[in-house]
């Protein structure tokens, strides 16, 4: 079901957890390139988490303003020094161009700006979380926004659309996958809406829990793990 | 009064003309650099106008994904070929990165696009049109979303905020101004929701109709003119 639509919009007015919708639709932003989602869905939860104290680094194209950005993420220090997961190399943009980033690189990265303020960060497995511990964590998560935020890392082809996209002209990582962060949760329809940062290809869409946790579970071929979510 | 807050979700959710506002959001871009409020505006619009016909291009980065980007739109051969109102000069990133553009300017590669698919577009001065008139138009465009919308040009210190900001460093085209899309309109409040496209500096906000209306009354040093209101 589309955000916008009747019903979608309907869902949105009535859903049980619609806190953290609007601290992302204001921050929402387009991946750079194909290969980019988990950096520009980073970057729409820590915009988001400027009024939970989360310190922006200033982007020289927006100086002397604070705002996270695609491009400065990479520009940090500690995201400079992380492993990647794979290929034992260092985290940067072009590495991160060639297929992006599996489950456990994306926390990776991530925990290098969460660990600010008191902000909490944990990033699970779907084959070690159920479709149950996962509503859990999502019920918590959005009722705790605009001070918590949760992203997921999932195969597309589960939740009914083409698959991957994004990967089919690099094959170095394989596997289709993208991320995304949650915008609402709907306990009515059990249903989640996800905030794709693929703007050009996909809007916000109600998706059921259960077809995403399916999609979360898909073994991730760079990995040989099956994808999950991070809640920041 | 920020949208983020309580009083400005409450504002939202019963607001009588809300239907732009998720496909504004769906698509807000933020300005690729200090100048580009202009093309982020656009884009922004553009991209919302998708289901009402108006037809993207593919940029590079997207391929094969139709969708209009702020480096594309400058791709388009009639946009290159669109005389600037200030220099005589082709319009251009260059160009516009130098200071911005005009509401005339704007509204003249706007056209571009907006001429295909039946869409109407017209672009009025502030200075010709009272708050009564800029009430009446909002209204009737905010009613016909998803197939019309409307943007803003304006100076920020009539409605409060800090100016111009995004025009220090640049001093050709002169005179703070900014260029924002509608999200919404309140009856109740005759305010209106401006979604700006420098999320780095502010978040979209509900302001008095008649406050926005004297920030584009206000003169453009750039044109000698007041700036005013693009329907598209």
């Amino acid at each position: 079901v589309a955000l916008n639509s009747t019903a979608g919009l309907a869902r949105l007015a009535n859903a049980s957890h619609p806190a953290a919708f609007h601290h992302i639709a204001t921050h929402l932003e387009t991946q750079r390139n194909q290969a980019f989602c988990s950096a520009a869905t980073s970057v729409t939860i820590l915009n988001a988490l400027a009024g939970a104290g989360v310190d922006a680094p200033v982007d020289g194209f927006y100086a002397p303003y604070a705002y996270y950005t695609q491009r400065a993420l990479f520009e940090n220090a500690c995201v400079r020094r992380a492993k990647t997961h794979v290929y034992r190399v260092n985290m940067s943009p072009k590495f991160l161009a060639r297929g992006g980033a599996t489950l456990e690189e994306w926390a990776l990265y991530l925990s290098c700006f969460v660990g600010q303020a008191g902000v909490a960060r944990h990033h699970a497995d779907a084959n070690e979380n159920d479709a149950n511990a996962f509503r859990v964590v999502v019920k918590a998560t959005l009722a705790d926004a605009p001070n918590a935020f949760i992203g997921v890392n999932f195969r597309r082809v589960e939740i009914g659309e083409a698959g991957g996209g994004h990967m089919r002209r690099v094959r170095i990582h394989a596997g289709p996958r993208t991320t995304a962060p949650i915008g609402a949760y709907d306990d009515a329809a059990d249903a989640i809406l996800v905030m794709d940062v693929s703007r050009y290809k996909y809007p916000p869409v109600w998706t059921p829990l259960r077809a995403l946790h399916d999609a979360m579970l898909a073994v991730d071929e760079a990995s040989g793990k099956s994808r999950g979510w991070v809640v920041v």
